[in-house]
């Protein structure tokens, strides 16, 4: 019997595959898009982000993008990015130029480096990355761009818990028929993640006594001592509505927004926070505005619900205690 | 005695003046800077703002402002700008040149004009209310620029409630020593009011039988019915603190993770949603991270504060309820 699938691979055109290094704890994961690419923005919310691509995106043109690239690695895993680019390459895909196809392969990284060997994905762990990508559910938790992932680092590391990766989706009804929204997201962010609905904190800053509910403590706690440009959300928020770009900036911001629920705090100084939200659609069709705020709802739902699948379906590594091997403090 | 002031008007350098016509149900709200200009930042994060000298803020330059207009009557609520530049002119402060000074005035409105009898605050409103400016609390409610303000309307009117205008502020203590952090709201949005601490609906879409819970319906209810164009929620952040550009671009982040919390759904493409912060001091000086989050995160806390007191000081008007006025349904 087939799984259920309610993971990003919903989505009509999304493949996801991931490459984990379980011996040095990092590893990538590569959105393989439609060889014809997908139109793509960009929204860049923290202060310290490592990326590629996104001065493309960021024009006016709602740029086509080929695969989407999420890694660890700090910056150095940035080139894990030439491997998607060479397997797409080698199966033509990508914009067409005299001189042969050019895949467009954003990417965004986080910093995993000290929770394991200080090893970042390479470009054949990227072109493995590629190489796996199915329709099959997304594997969540400490694997691919996820592997290193930590979180609730307010207070230092001794304090911080196993972040991870997450994916949900869901159906939205529009004017226009049904389509899936859905969210693939690295939660590696300096603040904790929370769950919106029940309200309580699912993993983040805590000593043996509990949470140290690092948001409301941090203005006055002189404890508090994040490292800068070692934290970061990144992720992508892909569609098969045939939308235009700027819905497409409706639902990048509406990721955010569900980010800034499920993460808190969230779009710092200390974080590098950047989502790209994509449509498989070949092309736009007018939408009216309730349809825009229906689609763009669905996407702050489908990024809560990652964030809270990624750390709690993080295991153990490095020292940092996954949530599943926690003592429930609530 | 003197009143405590928890208002943004303890940010040294800041004055808010109000002018409200309660016949009209409509007003404006002018926050005073001090006459050599304060560093602001902007961020529009609706789909639908109204707003003037957005532009000069986006450069890179921190455009040193000498005043900021929140008001009602949408875009013809533009003009009351004009009053306050007048305003300062007359008393010398502007950006010096040739022929004289000219105020820098960003603005920002809200769409209030079916609350009351469809009349836009006027230059000379604008004139008053920068005449009326103090260091004195700042009123909440439905006075300035909160007074035709509604909220909770993704079903229509005939479910929302009756808006306002709300501000906090609080102190934090940073290496370079303690500043304040303000915060003046107008809250008009499409989405639901929250308590973001007590986690439940302070102001919203509701029927006889209670919260409608707009967004968590949104997606599938085949009732909501928003209205474009109409909506939003425009604010001001201030401090004293010594900071720079970057800062200040994490404050207004902060600010709107803030909105995000507390109105939900928020920035959709039916609001507006634009926030300024700026600094009273005249010079920057170098900060550690820490006290980058520090600062941006005692903004979200005043943002989500400022909101919820914008709709529970809220007074029933144009037969929209106030949040006083309904009986407790939690």
């Amino acid at each position: 019997m087939p799984v259920k699938n309610d993971t990003i691979t919903c989505v009509p055109g999304v493949r996801v595959g991931q490459h984990t290094n379980n011996e040095d704890v990092t590893g990538c994961t590569a959105v393989i898009l439609p060889p014809e690419g997908a139109r793509c923005v960009v929204d860049v919310r923290g202060g310290a982000p490592g990326t590629r691509e996104t001065a493309l995106l960021s024009e006016g043109s709602a740029a086509r993008v080929h695969a989407i690239l999420l890694g660890g690695g700090s910056a150095f895993g940035l080139a894990a990015a030439d491997g998607v680019m060479r397997w797409l390459a080698e199966r033509g895909a990508g914009l067409s130029t005299a001189a042969g196809v050019v895949p467009i392969v954003p990417a965004a990284i986080i910093y995993d480096l000290a929770t394991g060997n200080s090893v970042a994905p390479t470009p054949e762990m990227g072109y493995a990355a590629a190489e796996a990508a199915s329709v099959a559910p997304v594997a969540c938790g400490s694997v691919g761009a996820g592997a290193g992932a930590t979180v609730g680092k307010l207070h230092g590391r001794a304090f911080a818990m196993k972040g991870g990766i997450g994916s949900t989706s869901t159906v939205v009804r529009l004017g226009a028929g049904e389509f899936t929204v859905g969210v693939i997201v690295v939660v590696n962010a300096v603040g904790d993640a929370w769950d919106v609905q029940r309200n309580v904190i699912v993993a983040g800053a805590r000593d043996q006594h509990g949470w140290l509910h690092g948001r409301s403590n941090l203005v006055h706690d002189r404890n508090a001592r994040p490292q800068p440009g070692t934290n970061t959300t990144i992720g992508v928020i892909a569609t098969d509505a045939p939308i235009a770009r700027h819905c497409l900036i409706r639902m990048v911001i509406g990721g955010h927004d569900g980010l800034a629920r499920a993460i808190r705090p969230a779009h710092t100084a200390a974080d590098g926070d950047t989502l790209f939200a994509l449509t498989t659609a070949p092309d736009e069709r007018p939408m009216e505005t309730i349809d825009v705020l229906r689609i763009a709802t669905a996407t702050e739902h489908v990024m809560e619900t990652a964030i809270v699948r990624a750390v709690q379906a993080a295991e153990t590594r490095g020292g940092l205690p996954a949530a599943r091997d926690l003592p429930p403090y609530l």
